[in-house]
């Protein structure tokens, strides 16, 4: 492209940017530009130009090198979770996350098992910035092994930039060949619906940057118009179960148990002392703990808390209370929130409600789509599977209450000043809908019970009961993570 | 204490601690409660006896070990501003931030001379936390040298607790005299109103566990009281100077300066140049440079960031707009917000309007008291100092604008389709508030311009010569710093 046919596209391409941000700041939905590509194409070129092009106080840029050591401390893609955007700015991935999968140049069988495992990380990670609205943009800028040369010697013989060419590059491209198959498998497998490659030729910079200003812009029309024909989710009518098998489980369990309190005393206190040697061999093993709890209003989750963490030293543990989420975490992803409290190596985090919202109060409020809480449970199953795969023991329970028994605490909290802030007209409303919390209760245990993160169901009638099932399941569910 | 007396209290004392976490929730503040102690006085059974009477979902515990690198690449105190609770929530900080100022033992006279500096860092932060709202209680769990061995002693004995004496207790056992005097000289030097350390004796456990309680029951009850009868600021009468210097220095400022195109697009290529080699020479010293821009609406701020980014490689830079704070800004100290974007080592940021804030709209709104904003100056100086100290460069414009050049850029916006959103009733309203943001300004030039790091005054009423003088200055100042 002549130099003077690029000076006169320029200033029109930067004007549709600058409008782009505009609209951007009002839009719902974040923007992700990943720029990818073959060694010598200008990836970092391509970056600092759109920078330039861009308003700076809208985007973000990041490379992803080295990780940090709280970074290596948590399963591969926190670090990608913790670049996100939130909706209405976007960022920019020199790189992307992909360069990473790449860079490990894997050779054996077990190093390209790896690899493959990553892409399907990568491949899940994409889907779901998408299937959450997000724009994702991502270029592979590609250069043929002449081309790559040609650039080399070019990039060397001008002092300026010869810093830039480095004897990895020419490693590189004497490796072409093999290195162009894996970015092929790459893009084959992270090639999907919402989250296509598009590949720019990269030989003429000129014609390379405009490609891709202008790749982004109509990527980001078409999004504005398809979002804008979205409608908000409304309220569905009375829930039908998906996997009836779960519901029956849960109605099965028997609630009527016996507990005396001498004989929960001198329980309790053996399984307490079980608890804290096994979190303390897990601390030493640099093996993390996640606990959620899920279950009914007034089913006594915050006593079992309690119980629980009494066995473990404070400064190893957090409680995460999850309520309302803030203004940062709801222009997220509805998983971000969550991932931002996962514990660093040797530590634990108890969830007091969880990720498992969105297939229970979500689902039933209508505060997202049919089809989202729909995929949520293999969005929260693949969610626990990279925790469980990074070693980090997962103890999921649902606190198993009958109506009656709920009735009976609602009004002793009623009656009793010092408990009377736990009741509001919320919880008289959620227990009006017991039966549709319990389709979906039902839904949520037979669709993500895994081996890896199994729901344990335990009656809550009787709390003395509940508190040291949950000790005693949790030491022995330790304990077999440990071992295995 | 007899067992009985104590089981007596302990009912009594987790309700009341109970209830103050339901009053907490709705408080206009935090509570920090800050364990720390001599050797073997139980500041961990402290903190988990605590941890155990609390809810946890309330509280979270910290204990400052070795920091991580992304802590180290950052000033000492980075590390506890991001351990911040929100108001509403209480954090427990085992041994506090003060076992780290100890536990690096100085004997010789430049590591005092690093201690005492450390124990002024951290009087001013507890200073600026108490300043703001927050109940700071700082207990120290005090242990004579002959309590101190028998507990020694006592812990060994049992096989249950014979691992967490080490030879660094018996160490410190004999050290005792010299430990305890650089104890006391630490709680001298951090001991001010509002954050007073209270001594417990340790040697009786159950004694001590209740005075903890009952120290953090008063002083809850007593900020409470005390913030009830707090006020709202309001909106001040007309601003008068505080010190007019700084008022003259700006309006002596030559605003009609001329730089034709041509001569500029010569110097800015030049001085672009510069400056890319200034912070790439930086970045391989591991020392990260702040930017800070502040000035009138449509001074030009934007243009001139992007022209200086244009310089810098953006995988290496953040411009972090400085616009209405989010939900989780809010509840914390207003400085938390500028602390969370302190670059790593190497790096840079670029604040888009800045802390100033506090000295100009606070001000000038009654977002504040007058008292809050008149103690900022100190305040913002002071976390200047701490990024200097680190290594950071730190570089501070403000753009001069004249009311005249102002209109025309206003009336020029409302009458250019694509500018039109940058102009809006808001900026009309700032702009009939122009002498009294003027003496704010000046107020700041002259109570903030520090060697360490000044103020750039910038004449702005010419986009180029504005763009022109803050390249140089800021490539100047960061070579002096590589060179000092």
């Amino acid at each position: 492209m002549p130099k003077h046919a690029y000076e006169a596209r320029v200033p029109e391409v930067r004007e549709a940017l600058i409008q782009l941000q505009v609209a951007l700041q009002s839009a719902s939905f974040p923007v992700l530009l990943v720029i990818a590509g073959d060694e010598a194409a200008g990836k970092g070129d391509v970056v600092n130009i759109l920078n330039g092009w861009l308003d700076p106080r809208g985007v973000e840029t990041f490379a992803f090198h080295d990780p940090t050591d709280e970074e290596r401390e948590r399963p591969p893609m926190w670090r990608f979770w913790r670049s996100q955007p939130p909706r209405g700015r976007m960022a920019i991935y020199a790189g992307g996350w992909h360069t990473e999968a790449l860079g490990e140049n894997p050779r054996s069988p077990p190093e390209l098992e790896r690899f493959e495992k990553m892409l399907r990380h990568l491949a899940h990670f994409e889907g779901l910035l998408v299937a959450n609205g997000a724009l994702l943009v991502k270029v592979w800028l590609s250069l043929s092994k002449e081309a790559q040369g040609a650039r080399l010697r070019e990039l060397e013989d001008d002092p300026d930039t010869a810093w830039r060419v480095t004897p990895a590059s020419w490693k590189a491209h004497r490796d072409y060949d093999r290195l162009d198959r894996l970015a092929k498998r790459m893009r084959a497998a992270t090639h999907q619906t919402g989250a296509p490659w598009s590949m720019i030729p990269a030989a003429d910079p000129r014609a390379r940057n405009l490609a891709v200003a202008d790749l982004l812009l109509a990527r980001f029309q078409a999004h504005r118009r398809a979002r804008a024909r979205e409608v908000a989710p409304k309220k569905p009518r009375a829930a039908v179960p998906l996997r009836p098998a779960g519901l029956h489980r849960l109605q099965a369990l028997p609630l009527d148990q016996k507990l005396s309190e001498t004989a929960y005393a001198a329980k309790r206190d053996k399984w307490l002392g079980r608890l804290n040697l096994a979190v303390r061999t897990a601390a030493q093993q640099g093996r993390s703990i996640l606990w959620v709890f899920e279950g009914w209003d007034a089913d006594g989750k915050g006593g079992a808390i309690r119980r629980l963490t009494s066995a473990i030293d404070a400064r190893d543990y957090r409680v995460i209370p999850i309520a309302k989420p803030t203004d940062e975490e709801k222009s997220h992803h509805y998983l971000w929130r969550f991932w931002r409290h996962v514990p660093r190596a040797g530590r634990v985090t108890i969830y007091d409600r969880s990720w498992y919202g969105r297939v229970l109060v979500e689902r039933l409020e209508g505060f997202c789509h049919e089809a989202e809480w729909r995929r949520g449970y293999a969005e929260l199953n693949d969610f626990e599977a990279q925790l469980t795969e990074h070693g980090i023991i997962v103890l999921k329970f649902w606190l198993q209450l009958s109506p009656a028994e709920q009735l009976r605490r609602f009004r002793h909290r009623e009656e009793t000043a010092y408990k009377r802030h736990k009741i509001n007209a919320e919880d008289w409303r959620n227990r009006r809908q017991w039966p549709g919390y319990e389709i979906a209760v039902g839904d949520m245990l037979a669709l993500s019970d895994r081996p890896n993160a199994p729901w344990h169901l335990i009656p809550a009638d009787n709390k003395r009961f509940a508190r040291l099932q949950i000790l005693k399941t949790s030491c022995k569910q330790i304990r077999a993570a440990l071992a295995g």
